[in-house]
């Protein structure tokens, strides 16, 4: 994918990519990625955020194995394939887990609005680089695995684990419906 | 403020705004900004969320003085003022509330996942173009009030508040610790 160096075009190419080429992702390109989150706001600028980057394949495999076993619970039998867009996370260069405290081990919707925008800044950022990532939540099925594998101490939640590389192949922009099909005005007045 | 036309220098440039001009938003502005929280990604591309755009003070002046009654809750009295840097909202050009569904009028962390992106789209989008806005969740003390103002029905939540306009001064980047403490190899390594 070419890089977007335009602000306003960036919205609009952000795409869910699964699958990488195998070029490995410098440090110099990670760092930008995790300094556009951290500039990401949340509730008194308390930077409520870890971010755990796996790409030894120690951590990685196992991590990728569990993921598959989600996804199958999900989705039924099916060997993810690069080519058909998504590829297993032992191929993939990066894995981020963005991780969250959860004092008392308890989480809300609140919670969500101090740490996923740091979650889209970074995957904005990634695209803007060229880079293809995507937010993923289903390796939640297996959570406790996980948990125990990435050693996340008690008071602390993964909210989204994003794998990063350079896209295996381009991508589009990406369409979306009409926006008056999703704007009121002054008050609900949409059929719910 | 000037606006940001280079996609990688936005994240460092997006500040808690909370004191607007009264130059109004002109709608084709207030387009650009609503289709590029439409662009956000979303669990199963489901795009769940509506913005209730709020312009008129009849709503504007009620959620105002609930807001400012939250605020006293939590902060204590002390009238908000433009040249301090908070104005009222009865003087802010538009709200935005974004909402999100709530099946059974549950949410979650994972209900955030996927309507936190666009609030942040949303933000970035605006200070691209030279608006300031913040994200607030303060009104939620007075969630059930607000809800009826805005008739909002069963089985959708309001994820955020969003003033939006012409900032009254202009700001620059915001500042951050290093990146190194929030940042782990593999699994996790730091003290919690």
């Amino acid at each position: 994918m070419q890089p977007i160096s335009d602000a306003m075009s960036l919205f609009a190419h952000q795409r869910a990519v699964r699958a990488f080429s195998d070029r490995p992702v410098d440090d110099e390109t990670l760092r930008q990625v995790l300094e556009a989150a951290m500039h990401a706001p949340s509730s008194q600028n308390g930077l409520p955020w870890r971010f755990i980057v796996i790409r030894d394949p120690e951590v990685k495999d196992p991590l990728s194995s569990l993921y598959e076993e989600c996804y199958a619970q999900v989705y039924g039998t099916g060997e993810p394939d690069r080519a058909a867009g998504r590829e297993p996370w032992t191929a993939t260069p990066v894995l981020i887990a963005v991780c969250t405290p959860a004092p008392n081990g308890r989480t809300s919707m609140m919670t969500g609005a101090s740490v996923y925008p740091a979650c889209q800044n970074l995957m904005l950022a990634a695209r803007a680089l060229g880079l293809g990532s995507v937010m993923t939540t289903l390796w939640r099925l297996k959570k406790d695995a996980i948990y125990e594998l990435l050693a996340i101490p008690e008071g602390w939640e993964i909210a989204a684990i994003i794998p990063l590389g350079w896209p295996a192949r381009p991508f589009g922009p990406n369409r979306r419906p009409p926006l008056e099909d999703y704007v009121m005005e002054n008050r609900w007045t949409a059929g719910s």
